[in-house]
């Protein structure tokens, strides 16, 4: 079958992966599943990962198939298998894990001890088919595409459980920030406004993506190019400030922005990863002010998802390429010349 | 009255605070309590605002009165105070809030819109009497002395509500790391061992520290200067990290420790100030990893210290001294000289 | 003035309360203020304190102004008051607090150890003038009728209150039963819908409420008189059962739901309270079931409230009645002849 | 090999049981584990169980092997099995789950829509072997003997799983109260003593259990059937009332105990299931009081209460019986003669 796989890392995005003929994957363990990949979402993360950039977190076995935003089809199951059978559509959650570790037992399956995780650490879905596991896949509901809702197995629900983790903290009449709508930040703002009854303040340097915002459910939008925000934010809320700050760039400018427009008490969630944060420990103190990180999403927060998208309250816009087109889409994405989220289909 | 006064921002400690002679303090609100200070704790944070460190971050009216660690007797009140009456012992709060504003009805004291901060915004506990009110005062259990408790109003409840937020997360089995055992360190330690069934592992450069640190409840003490702190808690948690850092010290060598030794989806707490925090974006993401600011600690929570007091739970371990030699505590705390906590006793 | 006042308890509500002639209250403490009522609602707890089913549980000095669902305009304040001044229009929150006792310290207003409740254990709003505190008013936004929101003070607090403890414990593809959609049940369905993504299901036995529940997002509405609940809401689950009930009837009927309707550890609410519970202890074992009670709603959420109504989120459906027909609204909602919530306006 | 097992429900306990020869339990699935049973504890559930209190609850294929606390060593596992080899000491977790459904996701073991219990609803351990799986195993520290933690994997998770529940929301100067101090009641207590700092009140009939209380951490105990209850909570509680009751019992006369002796916002928990919980709707209102049910524990609870006694902060007393002395064991503890647990050793 063809894979695109990664042979070494390279900033050279017209060539960072290789078409390769491989063998298909096949069923090994009693709880393994192969789907075959109807759509595989391309993400800023997968042209971190050709850079080199994860090399120093996780073990990375080159040459290895990208792809972690996976949907499809699936073609053939372990002995054990209960939960699907062939044929069934599924999302597949990125990280495979083991269900034995305490962190998969307390259901933090994103922490477990013995995970591999597709298209990072082992093979993902920039391909004909791959090797998952029960523990991995959700049924869709019916009616979706496959290839519509893949981007929601990374991009989607990292946006949710930060928004979730937000949700949790936010009152009527407080505020939430959301710094760049884009593909995580527009999934990110549609949870928000179907989760809570806060107001929500976008910022972006790109009109479309400030009109994206308002329909995504923004309440106010802001330029950060063209006015102040720690004081539009502070005319906004009253001098009290932002209660939750979820920052989808993670960009030196906007970790900066956290302790000026943060309410007493509050977060800055940490989803982008460009940046820095560099803050002196006063500045935490004196607002007792925390930068909480965001690692992707549980697998339950994944069902959970799925039910807002069959609620029909998360849209998502698409564009599709075929398998050949995976550089395109990986310079294209570099350049900031992908509108919505490119979705591969093998 | 006399009273150890502000009167200009200066690193030299020697010289920071003049003894004048002022007018006593009197009630003008129905709701202000005059305390007579039977014991004014000396914190850092003292030195900090000496120095102007706090300039940028609070108004202070020059010449101020510095202490916010008080306790004492009533000898005044407002013809609207039930609480307490003239000859009752109390500790007082350091912050003096309006009980009206949205924080105050949450039970944020520590966030009021309103409010008055003594020895940091308005006149503090370093002189015969200060005024506060009815909402800053707990009255003391039986057969405690004012000027045992006094440090407990500001180190004792900064340290307790860092250890109640890293409670909340910590269960049997989990791994607490306690960073520097000091004034605070010593506190928190003890709060740890009082309320949960974690490991506590408390690391100090100073040996006299880590024997305190034993007595105060830590399973194990490490020394950072003679070991890899970060390989240690890798042995002593089987390679899963710290689910709870305490950062009594907050200096850049102590934040860096955070991302190395926390667990996935770990938090480390900023209390102390001295230094920043410097850590890549990406840092935040691949751990789930928080940094988590501690200001001070609501009222409830120094009537719960008190409690704990009060059953024996938490010693401090004081020295006293008189109002006339304040700035020579300045000095020897600067140069850590001073070991507990030193308590003025106008 | 003017004021509707119980002598004596009775059933017979024709004749309830007595329209009687009495002094204007006036400000004593500094923190008094004096609201003139626009608008005073009329909820069912009013019939149940005229027959004295609130007698065994505080304590009532008659005769006593009834009425706890008020706003309207100050018109006089204690010396010390700032959050508002003569002319405002505001909403009282039945109860008045100490601000000083520990609950209050908390934010658990409704647990204040020194509180008085207009209509329930001091004068209320079904007068012409009624004393509160600067405590007990929230400021109304811009445009905001008193009238149209009075009835919030109780009715919406109190399905406010237990909707977001429901909200905390939903998930997108879980359950919420509401049991009644009558002048609270109302309010409590679109509160759920403004701050949850869970799918609602509400119960009741008229047509013409279930057809209003439609209206307040209810996705499913059942009547119990013609179905077998727990095979709908069964088959509606998945055989799951519903994570959270909501129970604004409280009489033995709906109580007996909870075990068979509720999912393995869900919860329903006693927010009604005609009846009584009644299940054998193995009953909570076997589901680690919940029974939990709602008493109002705190301070710090009616201003939430505030914020739902200014957002657009929360209609009230009223009608308004002079105060000389008072006891024809005792009789008519004893009948169950209100339809929406009556308001009586002195 | 022998089992002890239940051929038709009863209520003479002295012939409950029979002891039969049957095959021992093999390996059938990739994660199956076989442990030779070194202790089963046994529990007033396993009376309850051949009275026929459960078989409307659960499924019960007789004939059954009762005994679902316990501990062994392993003699055979499946070929996918990581967590233990043969030989391994390990407490079994009395539910067998999939690790699949949503419930097993999120950590929520109890609830798993697939499981077993042991002894409840498949063949448990009072037999020299049993079947179980890898998601129900945990090895235990060294030097732990089986047969003395055995009761730990009923009796003492259900008490932790209570505490737990409590403990969060449990501050130090709050009360706790401990309704019977029996198999169940001194685990509890123990826990809380570990994990929080509140007051704890226990009660019992029995003076050898009120000084075992003593023993285990309670700060007062009193005898019911000589004094006021209420009246004695109320007096330590400065009329405050305990904001946590942990009832052990769930009888009649312990469940109505909660409403009079819970603070405001007080929560009862229901562990103990004899008798009925009986109120007025309006008592969880006026308190805004809950009842709230516990089954058992999660399987990373189990993994905690290990940790615990790990660290000698929970000790058990119990009495070994032979496995022929079963029926024995059952009337005795019928008659209260069991002190401390009983453990059969196979």
């Amino acid at each position: 079958m063809r894979a695109a796989r990664l042979h070494e890392y390279t900033h050279d995005m017209s060539n960072g992966l290789a078409i390769d003929e491989i063998d298909r994957p096949t069923v090994e363990n009693s709880s393994d599943v192969v789907v075959e990949i109807d759509g595989a979402g391309w993400c800023q993360t997968d042209n971190h990962i050709i850079e080199g950039q994860w090399a120093d977190y996780v073990p990375q076995p080159l040459p290895m198939t990208l792809g972690h935003e996976n949907a499809g089809t699936v073609v053939e199951v372990g002995e054990e298998v209960n939960l699907v059978s062939e044929g069934d559509q599924v999302i597949c959650h990125p990280v495979q894990t083991c269900g034995i570790c305490r962190a998969c037992r307390q259901g933090e399956t994103m922490y477990c001890e013995n995970d591999s995780f597709n298209g990072l650490t082992t093979d993902g879905g920039f391909a004909d088919e791959m090797l998952t596991s029960e523990r991995s896949v959700i049924p869709l509901p019916e009616g979706v595409d496959p290839a519509d809702i893949a981007p929601h197995a990374d991009a989607g629900i990292t946006a949710y459980h930060a928004a979730k983790k937000a949700v949790d903290e936010l009152n009527p009449g407080d505020t939430a920030v959301v710094i760049g709508v884009g593909g995580l930040g527009h999934i990110g703002l549609q949870c928000l406004d179907a989760m809570c009854a806060a107001d929500i303040v976008a910022l972006d340097i790109k009109e479309s993506a400030r009109e994206l915002a308002t329909e995504c459910g923004a309440d106010v939008t802001l330029d950060p190019s063209s006015v102040d925000v720690a004081e539009e934010i502070d005319a906004l809320t009253d001098g009290h400030g932002a209660e939750q700050v979820l920052d989808f760039v993670g960009a030196d400018e906007t970790t900066a922005l956290g302790p000026d427009i943060a309410a007493q008490g509050g977060e800055h969630h940490v989803i982008g990863y460009g940046g820095h944060v560099h803050e002196p420990s006063q500045a935490f103190v004196a607002g007792e002010f925390t930068f909480r990180g965001t690692l992707v999403g549980q697998y339950s927060e994944l069902q959970e998802l799925v039910a807002l998208v069959d609620r029909g309250e998360v849209e998502l816009h698409t564009s599709r390429y075929d398998l050949t087109e995976i550089n395109t889409v990986a310079e294209r994405l570099e350049n900031r010349e992908i509108d919505g989220r490119a979705v591969i289909t093998p």
